[in-house]
């Protein structure tokens, strides 16, 4: 069997699929979300099903306040942006990016890492398809495994190494979603969307749900959340 | 005028050190605090007291809950060492260390250096005299530099350098103090015990205690803290 791994799990498609990567290397896996005054609960609500489906270990979720920093449209009250269908969105990065997201979230993961004696934190940014987040990018990503390596007790006293892993990295969303396929992953437990309807159902037209819907249309798939979506 | 700054503040006599120096250095401060199930709420009292009394820009306190990742005699019911007159702690890392403390701190720290145009964290680790914790040395400040250059929108639509400063890094305890005293820092606002007394006042004899009474003991002084403390 393979040794511990800590799993940063939104509920979304990039991460679930991680997971099933995780479990599949064999794995003990820590999944770990946050409530952060995100507006929509409904995303905790997929990573609970997605932890429990999958067989993670056990599921961490811990409650953190980024809205104290403001200006990002998933935590304030900008809107989201949604896009007609062959509309574009505008170059940039988005009103979406959270300021500092990916790098507190791994900076909880390598806290879990050290408690839970994991050597690896699996996260699944993906440099591609992912609006242009600067966090998402493999220069950010192998220097933050470098701070990580200076940063704790199991560094400093026993040598250890932690790698920060980034299996989809360089995917496409399509490439993503037939790992998952050939993973046996079930996409209809998975949240993407920015900013969902009333009772839970994907907008179909933010930035994510675009992505999301572009990834399993190169497959020639329906995506099979859209089950979950009143009038499907 | 000098630029904008975030300024982590325990409350402590080496962060509010370093915030007098930013200030002296002509920076806006933005303090930031955490309030993260740490037994003491008297450490974000001596924050506040500080933030005011030396006129940062703002005090920002941040909700953070490091106890779901457990073992630390700081968040935890793990008792805080104390060590009687003469007698050394013993080697290694202590029980009182955070998993991954600083590093969440400085991530948090990043977020609101994007949002408040500041180019500088100021950080009031310790190399000589802080008990040896890996997340205090000038290697470990150096990698979280380099990755948060590469974190933020700012590093990436505007190629703006974020410093990393930590000018304490390399002085004893009393070199601290004297810094302090020369910036004009009244040190009976502060607070640095790991364990207060149910008043509020510094046990003595905790490891945290003990550096600050060593500090002023060395410039021949009396902690101006310990008149906060019945009995004296």
């Amino acid at each position: 069997m393979g040794s511990d791994a800590v799993v940063l799990l939104s509920g979304g498609l990039d991460s679930t699929t991680v997971l099933a990567y995780a479990l599949k290397e064999g794995r003990r896996c820590h999944a770990l979300s946050f409530s952060y005054g995100q507006r929509h609960s409904v995303e905790l609500d997929a990573a609970k099903r997605v932890a429990a489906a999958l067989g993670a270990t056990r599921h961490l979720i811990a409650e953190i306040d980024l809205r104290v920093f403001g200006n990002s449209a998933l935590t304030d009250d900008i809107a989201v942006p949604h896009f007609a269908s062959g509309e574009e969105p505008p170059e940039g990065i988005p009103v979406t990016y959270v300021p500092a997201r990916n790098t507190i979230f791994l900076s909880y993961a390598l806290a879990l890492a050290e408690t839970s004696g994991a050597t690896e934190i699996f996260i699944g940014v993906n440099a591609l398809d992912y609006s242009g987040y600067p966090d998402c990018r493999p220069a950010y990503i192998e220097a933050f495994q470098a701070m990580a390596n200076l940063a704790t007790k199991a560094a400093v006293e026993e040598g250890a190494a932690l790698s920060i892993r980034a299996p989809l990295i360089s995917m496409t969303k399509a490439e993503i979603i037939s790992l998952g396929l050939t993973l046996g992953v079930d996409y209809s437990l998975t949240h993407s969307c920015y900013d969902p309807l009333p009772d839970g159902g994907p907008c179909g037209t933010c930035d994510s749900c675009r992505l999301r819907a572009r990834g399993f249309a190169a497959l020639g798939m329906e995506d099979p959340a859209l089950g979950r979506r009143p009038g499907h």
